[in-house]
């Protein structure tokens, strides 16, 4: 994407969850910018949280300040305000997006994906309120599709624990744009995937420990594989964060964002296997525990949100599982 | 409503929110039907928990055995643990309804409504798995209706706090069907109105203030006065919580409950203003700060209750405000 990114130099901008996946790549990026960067972590090994995820050879050539660490959570709010009050835009990306363990630790899921979001929200609002906001929220609790592509109007209906959390979380950043006039957007992402993410097991995504097993040399297991789904490489979700932030169209308004086009999962393992060289799979009735809390086929219509900010993809599935598998092959130990 | 209420008999009942205004008028039904109640409720008289409600001459007839109440928050599992293993049917019913009052205090609004209800479930699971579980759930969370009448199908778009957390609330209760298989029913309730509601102030209902003023002889505001509401008037609600949980069909399922037809919030004061005799209004302009809030006009469509329960209600509005100034004509004092 050849957006014009004058804007972030010298920008004070606080990504949250800025150890893990998303935020990592993403705070990478806005460093190469020139950004002022801050980032509030908790610090969840479990959920992603890794510190190398910003200590990699590719900062050696950073042009900006360096990267500020603040280890708390993004609910306690005496140790971020002054890094919230500084900021000219805030990406609250932090949060954990285990299904299974939000079904087993409910309250603690709360916690972490809800109660957290409210207090650090309401920081914003009382220490920051013109701060531009961009959450990152899920597809997730569209539930089962009940018709696709699915658009923004599409019914919510969580199918776990989790997808009530992350609903109320961006229910949150929707109202404190209407009462309040704050400058929120919220992007329902789908399965992000590329370097920097979870690969030790399946936490944050599946595709992570695909991955593993990819070059690790061993097999991994496909449940179902009929279930069509779409992906975004994180790069071109991290462009679609920073066209966020930079778009007066999109506040107070909530997308989907998709991105590469939608295969099966069984054609996204053997595009894995093959661009990997090693691994391999083998395809597995869906376990019926799993089963009670999976969403069959998706993949979105994001045409909005590309019609408000300009955003398109630029890396297809199999490039970016090259580059992923690439990342992987050196950095390995980092995320074993 | 002529349902067969023998399955009432000695049938161990728990109502949460049993002080209070829909919760002390079911469980007074339940008691006079035989059932062994016991209340639970944290005895907030700001959302309309008041020792009165079950204190009044009705009781003297009453057949059954005496209700039992705990004072414990329904999160404080230890606390009602006995209860819950015990009963056969369980009506969720507690919660505060207060708008204002979830904008001034997210946080406490979420414990209140969210998070005592997921520990409520999860204990439900925990130690009664099989008990019939009725929640009383809210119209409030569609938001600004986008047609009329509105039906289960219509967008979630909470238009504040409570509602956010009001959905969650509905949210666990629906997966908790359908992941552990319990069996629970939500109905989205309108305005209810009756003996025993708050009205001191609006923080239960407007309707509430609106009485006190009508047998006061003062004058209220009427807020627009062209909005559409329908209104359930309590007794035809007992009726249809008790038709729930006698209702196999409607386990796991959402519905919306109606009653009296819509009126107009201006048709609604006249009304009042003539069956009480005494009082008068005067309409006003919306105030700014709850039109960010307001909901405009709305009336549901609640033909899937009726079709799945056989319920219909049998008083009509004009009967039921004037069986509601007669109530308060004489019981005023406990509710000032």
């Amino acid at each position: 994407m050849t957006t014009d990114t004058d804007w972030c130099r010298d920008l004070p901008v606080v990504v949250t969850g800025g150890m893990g996946f998303i935020g990592s790549n993403l705070a990478l990026r806005l460093e190469a910018l020139g950004a002022q960067v801050t980032l509030i972590d908790k610090m969840l090994s479990q959920y992603g949280a890794n510190p190398h995820n910003i200590a990699d050879p590719i900062r050696v050539n950073r042009k900006g300040p360096p990267l500020q660490v603040i280890e708390a959570d993004i609910g306690a709010t005496a140790e971020i305000e002054n890094a919230v009050a500084g900021a000219k835009v805030i990406f609250n990306i932090a949060g954990q997006t285990s299904h299974m363990d939000s079904m087993k630790d409910p309250l603690e899921d709360m916690r972490l994906n809800q109660e957290s979001n409210l207090r650090f929200l309401d920081l914003i609002r009382r220490v920051n309120p013109t701060a531009r906001v961009v959450f990152s929220s899920t597809r997730q609790f569209y539930g089962p599709p009940r018709y696709l592509p699915v658009d923004e109007a599409h019914p919510i209906n969580p199918p776990d624990i989790n997808g009530v959390h992350k609903y109320a979380a961006e229910s949150y950043h929707m109202l404190y744009a209407r009462i309040y006039g704050m400058r929120t957007t919220a992007l329902r992402l789908t399965n992000v995937f590329g370097p920097r993410m979870r690969i030790r097991d399946a936490k944050q995504t599946f595709l992570g420990i695909w991955v593993r097993h990819a070059i690790e040399g061993t097999r991994f297991e496909v449940w179902g594989g009929d279930q069509m789904r779409d992906f975004s490489y994180v790069e071109d979700l991290v462009d679609a964060l920073l066209a966020t932030a930079n778009s007066e169209e999109s506040v107070g308004q909530v997308y989907n964002i998709g991105g590469c086009p939608a295969v099966s999962l069984l054609e996204l393992a053997e595009l894995l296997v093959r661009i990997a060289g090693t691994g391999s799979f083998e395809r597995k009735v869906f376990p019926e525990e799993r089963k009670k809390i999976d969403i069959g086929d998706y993949y979105c219509d994001d045409s909005p949100f590309r019609a408000a900010t300009g955003w398109q993809p630029h890396i297809d599935l199999e490039e970016g599982l090259r580059r992923t598998i690439a990342y992987y092959r050196t950095n390995a130990e980092h995320y074993l």
